[in-house]
């Protein structure tokens, strides 16, 4: 066992594959179906919106997927990321256990969602696309989509939820600065952005409303403009490996092995990207490390859902997915870890919490910022409230060693920091957050409306 | 030459001592005057303010420092910095320069600021300090030191100028996130504070007014409170140059050393902390290395000020220092690299301009903004204001390279990221931001006010 804090690997350590986990899913996947037929769909449908490359990768049953030099050269920017033992977080503790996390926030837009915006970028400027639209809610995927397309030279449009395009400037900047154009949706550029207009000038927008309008600028684009997502993709998650293929070798310079790792899960990415890597160990060596999601109680896909097929959006354009779902009509209340507002789930994050191999849990907002207030004295960085989730049962667990005297290694991914969230920081100190009950009517009324598949 | 772009130590290369340059100076130190007397001042003088252990390293003829262990404990949270070979700023300039920077936006807070607030916060609880004071402008100096506070357990009052209070909330919040108690100065907790609010109720407040009240607390405290300063001090310098000792090691790893090391200069902390130590080697090992301070052509205190005794401060309260001033009453214009907004500069960086063995160069706003996003495109990481200084001149050398034909090596300190400053990068795409001509009547008014001085 080390006494080193911050473990370090020079880029000559940087993973050169992807880890796609579709080569060892302990159930086989199950398939994906057009929303309107309600049939699988063929590689062909999904051509509207991605590259063929890309829904390659998507439908692959290899375990290791090259990564192509151009985007190891960019993710050498800021990758490999550092990995921390926690010893400040574990004396204030008073644990027992040792605590480790993978840090996303060194990331030039502060997250780990760069992993896959690079690649997605690359991908489609190697199959010729020219231009991408996509959707984004405080930012955190806009603007690092906005990086990767300037690297790569492709243009952008980004349709922002209004509320957060007029509430939260800071991101709206950053995506600017990198040369994309962002709208506040809905906007009257898309057939569906005016039916809302129409319907109410003054409408806030929401996630399922930008993908809405973001699917369909690039649907209706013969061709001109892909589309593309931060999440829920297996592609998407598969790009994120790099986090917990870097914190393998990571642990290894530790000299530990991790007990269990945590992340946080609204679609699954940043989850699957640090612990898909040691579920494969789990899979092919036996080494039995607990895997946990955390998610919001007041968005519990995974823990009150049902497993079934439902839309991928809100306004059923998407295509049907086998997945823990809340149901797609289901508008989550409005905590301020905005990027685990979603009503579904990545579907190999689903098939494996449906079969016992990862273990869900949900907490709640006030201890979520309980534990990112105590971290951040603790360990100096401020986590975004979305990380603070996977923060919050790192402490519980260490905590639980603590009561019961063993020594555990802990392992979590803090996605990214929190200095764009800082409103959310001062609205706890002060006193205004608040806990949601699990919305069990809401959810019951939105099950009524999943699609009828017959399967 | 290495191939990697990004050199990064593993903390066992973390620095075991700071660089004190007042070993090294080819000039004589000037004597520090009291404001009241103008006669040197005594040890006991400063003790009002500062404990006798950081006094102690303001006068030391020592070279090398050792940096006490819990300092680095807190140190090896962010530390060692990377330092990046900007390959592709390189490749968009198409010049035959190699260019360097060193990156200190990965602090927790975002800047080197936490490098002297850690070692400043620990002396002081070694010393018996229970609270200490400061003052900040938008906040990057108060969020380090609050960090630092909370580490070690000190109580702060952090005097936040009031334009800054209300309109950048951020790092307000960050701040208190640490415990940190923030005031919008000018308050009625100081008779200087009350002082302007009994003649404008409605004051604004300035960088100078805050120092003052800051320094009036701690004055005033019978010894319950010291003050604290962010740059400009001796102490506070030398604390910095953990940045270039790395720097120099990260430079062998890269199988280069440069012919130019370049910062930004407002107070002196940072641009010390970098280039100090490759003086250091300049003056031992007569390198020759260029070391070149940036300044805006708003604030010019090293290329337009004159080289004599000047308050620290505004309000003529703080010690009398031998610097480069543009006078202590001059109000620099509203640019928004707040942190280059001072009178004056670090007596031993004026020293060596004065000599020779610094250049001074004063940039415009404007320019400075579009290297910064030139640098943003090329490299991901957006660049604070005050660094978009260092910046600039890196790529105006790297462009006389390619004018040249000649393969330079330029090394620049990245001193922080600009994700709390994206409002000005708006404005600047808005076209709404300005140069301003040098205000040479204000510092010839200025001038007027410079303390009689008989040495």
């Amino acid at each position: 066992m080390s006494d080193q804090h911050k473990f370090v690997l020079d880029e000559s350590k940087l993973p050169k594959a992807w880890y796609n986990i579709n080569a060892d899913l302990p159930v086989p996947p199950q398939p994906v179906l057009h929303p309107g037929t309600m049939e699988p769909v063929t590689p062909d449908f999904l051509g509207v919106l991605f590259p063929m490359n890309l829904i390659m990768q998507e439908i692959s049953p290899e375990r290791w997927i090259e990564i192509p030099e151009p985007v190891r050269d960019v993710y050498k920017l800021w990758r490999p990321t550092p990995m921390y033992r926690a010893t400040r977080l574990e004396k204030a503790l008073d644990t027992p256990a040792h605590i480790y996390y993978k840090y996303e926030g060194v990331s030039p837009v502060g997250s780990h969602k760069p992993n896959t915006a690079v690649p997605q970028a690359f991908f489609n400027k190697e199959a010729g696309t020219k231009a991408l639209t996509t959707e984004t809610g405080a930012g955190q995927w806009g603007s690092a989509l906005a990086m990767a397309c300037n690297f790569f030279g492709l243009d952008l449009e980004i349709y922002m939820v209004k509320v957060s395009y007029h509430q939260k400037p800071y991101r709206r900047i950053i995506m600017e600065n990198f040369g994309a154009n962002v709208y506040a949706s809905p906007t009257d550029r898309t057939q569906f952005g005016k039916s809302v207009l129409a319907k109410d000038p003054n409408n806030n927008g929401s996630l399922g409303m930008a993908i809405s309008e973001a699917v369909e600028v690039a649907a209706t684009s013969n061709g001109a403009k892909k589309y593309s997502l931060g999440s829920v993709l297996g592609h998407v998650l598969m790009h994120q490996t790099v986090i917990g293929i870097e914190s393998l070798q990571q642990m290894e310079m530790a000299g530990e092995y991790p007990d269990m790792v945590i992340g946080c899960a609204g679609g699954g990415s940043n989850f699957a990207g640090f612990t898909y890597p040691f579920l494969h160990k789990n899979f092919t060596e036996k080494k039995g490390t607990k895997v946990i999601a955390v998610e919001p109680a007041s968005c519990p896909s995974l823990t009150k859902g049902k497993y079934t097929f439902d839309y991928g959006d809100t306004a059923a354009m998407a295509p049907i997915m086998k997945m823990y779902t809340l149901g797609h009509t289901f508008m989550p209340p409005g905590i301020h870890a905005g990027g685990l507002r979603y009503h579904g789930m990545a579907a190999s994050v689903s098939a494996m919490v449906d079969h016992g191999d990862i273990e869900a849990r949900a907490v709640q907002q006030l201890e979520t910022f309980a534990a990112a207030v105590q971290f951040s004295k603790a360990e100096g960085i401020i986590p975004a409230p979305e990380s603070s989730h996977a923060v919050c049962v790192a402490i519980q667990e260490a905590l639980k060693c603590k009561r019961d005297g063993t020594k555990k290694v802990i392992a979590f991914n803090l996605s990214g920091h929190g200095h764009f969230d800082m409103t959310a920081y001062d609205d706890y100190h002060q006193g205004k957050l608040q806990d949601f009950e699990y919305p069990k009517a809401m959810v019951e009324e939105a099950m009524t409306h999943l699609p009828k598949v017959k399967l």
